[in-house]
């Protein structure tokens, strides 16, 4: 129990001396380079070496659950603490070694549900690092963690289907070598129709006449290196074959995708608490106020006893989900799903919060990673469903639990235990 | 991983049928029995059946990790799911299965470290369930949690040792088959000495002269059957025999104790707050304000939601301690058996009050057994050490961690993860 | 601003004097006389000695808002710190000065609603503290913070009305000059009647054939001196005079004894609070743990800071509701009055929850008066409306404010700021 | 009680009008305009518009409490409203009104301290927004919430002063209309002298030789109008006349300055506060999930009373602190003072957060003021006092108040009901 197997420990060695070696060093140098380069964002070239030496180091495409073409896949469990470890640099270490979302997502939906011309078109030089891709779901005018209320249109005109819609929160597009959109929208017009049999998934080359950047979105005043952008599609057209997976499984397809995406957020989020927690140790000890260090105040020792007892449980609860995904699968795993989307960036929020108290103003600025994390855990509290929903769903879950157990005395423990 | 193993898991069904067929249904037969009898408190007739039962199930001194006669230990990771069981019950499964506090630290105390004549006339009619015993340590006029402060004399006259001083917080004493006192108190009267090498632990039987308890001590309002008392102890001599462990070695041996007395109240109380959780559903389902069954309301979904996340979490850290305390040792695991002292009582007391506000009144009074659960988590917040203490040592052990990393891009995660 | 008025800062001077000089010392002699005596419970001497000095200062009955007989009432702002001063000894103060529920709720629905006859025979002997009375609204079978939920049922039969019903949490039956209960059922049976215009109030004294205790309820182990029962009412009949107010209007009398209910809860619970916080800094000074006081180490300071924090805006609160119901009355104050009902149980939970750790085991047992306190928080959470059903109500009234602003930007602070 | 007087009342009236008519309608403009300009930033046009119509409604330099020429001074209690509602508006009204940080707390620094020839020079222009300044203390080497800790020095040579330091998260050098800057440093270098009695403050033209801007600061990812800087001080010269006060007085002035300047905050944060409260309201009414509209949810209903019960609070604390500033005075109020700097931006973040869950991406990104308004919640906990310095300051002053009370039964609540 509680032993992830040699590949995954023999991984997490490496991962230790490629960020300390490659990554932490590139830090700075990425964040000059993204400043000083222009639109469309081309990838800084401090990048491209890390992703090579990645490469080099078979620290590539970890994330992926299927077997593809020159990858064995690790399990959920072995690869959580590999995510872990690239979350301490969020920025960088997940796209080095080609795990950042949105691709990750993509490449799955590509991997589960692409015909082989379309792996052959798309996945391949994705898998490759080579072209970078956006995920094109959420729209501004409706709230949209009601997959119900999507509003963009996918309609069929002769060999053609035919794109018009808002959307926005997505992040990509920007990138100089971004060539694909994967888009959810509505194929079938019907509103009687079965509510989650509705929508599709389409790819649209970047460059499809019609598809336009509307404007970038500010995070906390943040417009990171894989910026956000709001988009218009109007009359795009896309040959028939670029459906993704049966027509109306959109909504399905976009839970399949979901589920991995989530614990992804989750696993990476954990590894950046775990760089807050040390940045604030580290600074709690070369800072004095009135006579002693920081260190030594019974008030930041509390921060720091939260902060480990918050991270460790978050780990466990994520390490477990993932355990279950291998072993039951992402649908029975979907209530632990929802719990760690809650969980976890919370505790972010609070580990990171107490960071960037110790730091004072270097907290806030461009001095640490703090502030930027920080505006990751709350990203992640509303992207993929926001924590209420979450909650909402957990309690479904639970409920129908409790109502399985038909003794008079409930014997529920047993369902949790028994993992 | 996340695996207990055949032997726990048979343990766990058998266990779930014995607090279904023959617990639960006792708990109103005991309050009226113990509410009945008088002092000094008789054994109630229906909990003596109950440890037949359980004895004949072999659910018996499960809690003993070291081998002893008819006794073949299971690891702490076993031990946990079914010591979670009995918590299902607070007052009566723990002791039916012959695994209650104190008599368990008491049992370990004498397995390690006492004589094989002390262990025949102690530790054998404690594991035969023949007898009772009360562990005698904390003071009231001074702060406990620092064991420097204790002040009860063991003074060496002739063959004797002789007792003086003044404890509480007492438990059992009152029971008509307690026994066995076993106290620490001061044998090294310089207080030049060594601060951890002054106490000695000395055995004391309930009936020797100079043994008196002086009043009983309410909890709330409870005097529960397990009533504490504080105690005065005036010129009670003993014979030098009954010295336990080594002269000196009594600070050592109560942190020995400890440990293992820590894990189990946590594993108890989780399993308390899965009962409170499940009555919590089970009453919202029956009750209905304006229309609409509690159940159905959003906040008490979220309070169920959260009530799930944080057990899980909870239970998944105690867990991961008792596979430490299994593999590393109960030294190495301090941190994290600081950890879970802190963090479970927390949440049990979050899981029960929202049960007790769903409860209503029927929450507060002898109607459920959520009151006196709450009772139960306050007093483990403080008993054992108070939760302020142990976040100190958490954080002593955090800072260690972190210095004893001495590249200079802190790689610390990794003994965390490397579990 | 800020200012009581010289009427009642000169009676907080009085009460200081009569709290320390006559209060305090009676605290510990009160408890050992009702351990001491039976049932039905007696006032204790101490007591009745406590009640002739404190209507010697004229201390008495400070809480009527509504002039009676050698009355002069004060405002709700004016007795805020009376009532405050007196919740530091929540058992023995409120009723030394008559002051305390429910015979303070009975008082007030007789002053407004009684006829001449009623206030002659009932209000005038509890005005003068002679006899007790009890409230008789909960009922154990349903969810009673609902109102539509209520069962007992009042039948008109010639010139008597009939009840029959079961009802719980009722404190004071049990104290021997106990002699009426005024008592909400159903007197119209037409389910199709106005929601809330079916109940009414009638008066039942306490020795009517038919009128039974059944239980005593605990809470949190406690069988306070104003002990809650449950009771059983069987063909209990009384003259139709007994009425209390309009048929059909028990409803909205209830609504309107609630308010001043909950609002003296609150004062009394912000001294409660108060003592708490000075027992705490009492005894961080004098235990010192590992070399120091508690008092010295930083997390004990931030307990007293936070609550420090959370008493002063707890009570700013308070007194602001106070001032609304003097000014705008209790209907339009009656979000303010829920706003109270859960910010101050909640805050008085924290702060002595804060004092309770601070005194380690001597703080759940009887040593303090914190367990007790701490048991009274938790009722009031519950009674006059559970904290989920104020927080709804509340939020429907910020709903009906924000939608009264008509202008395109909401111009809303102004309702808040012109108070 | 609660009444704000009939000059505050008026001023209110006027507030929402000239909030309503003028400031919402330029904000988007001025985020353009700010946008539009390059560097040193020029106050935008319609900036300057707004200033003449404030002044000419006479919402000018209300924040005043010293008489100066044309200026009638407002109390610190009759301020507060017209400052809340500034921060309804944060980066727009305060300078609109001539009521903005940090010339606020300089023009009271000038005032009290000022020679009539450094008011004629810097204060008169000042007051007449024909200029503007920044407050140059923090260092970026040391922990500054320690004074003791500053290491910029003062030197006296001949008739000058010569200046040399490091200074950061200065706001205000960027602005195209800065003139003045005022900088504390040390003058006493005898690091024997008396910890309070090294600093003083020096008046330095913003164009003095050695006088240089580093770089800016970000606070999260915003560079706002008002951005802060880094900026090195290297033997910076000015005549001795330009030192303000007494030598060796500067500590005293920064306390006297910081006070005013953080209730301001606090009164500002508030409006923020009550803004996104009525945002939050206004959104979950348009929103509609899984068939019915958010607002209707019981989980965003209670955000909604949380909200509205936190800000209340708030409010009146700081309302009541201005009262002990306008009657005991800011050194016998420091403890409140403390405390709403504390209470006030803890309460605004989890207001603020709030309601960007309810917007989702709409409330991270430009589109709402949430987030910008989130960065101010956060620096304010920094800002002039950590959070953790406050509570300790705090707890000093409830313990010294603690051993005032000199009989045997603490009678403390005196203290704070007397207020």
């Amino acid at each position: 129990m509680f032993d992830f197997g040699p590949r995954s420990q023999e991984l997490v060695v490496r991962m230790h001396d490629f960020l300390a070696d490659h990554v932490y060093p590139a830090e700075a140098v990425f964040a000059r380079q993204v400043e000083e380069a222009g639109y469309p964002r081309p990838t800084p070239p401090v990048l491209q070496e890390l992703k090579e030496t990645a490469r080099g180091l078979a620290l590539w495409n970890l994330f992926l659950p299927h077997p593809e073409k020159d990858h064995e896949p690790l399990s959920n469990l072995e690869y959580a603490p590999i995510a872990e470890l690239s979350g301490r640099s969020l920025e960088l270490a997940p796209e080095a070694m080609n795990c950042a979302a949105p691709d990750t997502g993509n490449m799955e939906l590509l991997s589960m549900f692409g015909t082989p011309e379309q792996k052959e078109e798309w996945l391949q030089p994705l898998m490759a690092g080579e072209i970078r891709s956006a995920y094109v779901m959420t729209e501004p005018q409706v709230a949209s963690s009601d997959a119900g209320n999507i509003e963009t249109t996918i309609e069929r005109d002769g060999d053609e289907w035919v794109v018009n819609g808002r959307k926005w929160w997505i992040s990509g597009p920007m990138r100089e070598d971004c060539r694909l959109l994967i888009l959810m929208g509505i194929t079938d017009q019907d509103p009687g129709a079965s509510r989650h049999r509705r929508h599709s998934m389409v790819l649209i080359p970047r460059d499809a006449p019609g598809v336009e950047v509307v404007r970038e979105l500010d995070v906390f005043g943040y417009k990171p290196f894989e910026t956000h952008v709001e988009m218009r599609f109007t009359d795009v057209r896309v040959p028939v074959d670029n459906l993704l997976g049966e027509p109306g499984a959109g909504f399905a397809m976009s839970q399949a995708r979901l589920g991995p995406g989530r614990i992804h957020h989750c696993m990476r989020l954990i590894g950046a608490a775990e760089r807050a927690q040390e940045l604030m140790i580290d600074r709690a000890g070369r800072r004095s106020t009135f006579g002693s260090p920081l260190v030594e105040r019974g008030v930041i020792r509390e921060w720091i006893a939260d902060s480990r007892m918050e991270i460790d449980q978050a780990r466990l609860y994520t390490l477990r989900t993932a355990y279950l995904m291998d072993t039951v699968g992402n649908r029975e795993a979907a209530s632990e799903i929802s719990g760690i989307k809650v969980v976890v960036p919370n505790m972010a929020r609070r580990v990171v919060d107490r960071a960037m108290q110790v730091f004072g103003g270097a907290g806030l600025c461009q001095d640490t990673p703090l502030a930027r994390m920080y505006a990751e855990t709350r990203i992640v509290r509303i992207a993929d469903g926001p924590d209420e929903v979450h909650r909402r769903a957990l309690a479904r879950t639970e409920l129908r639990r409790f109502e399985a157990v038909t003794t008079p005395v409930p014997r529920g423990a047993t369902s949790h235990l028994a993992l």
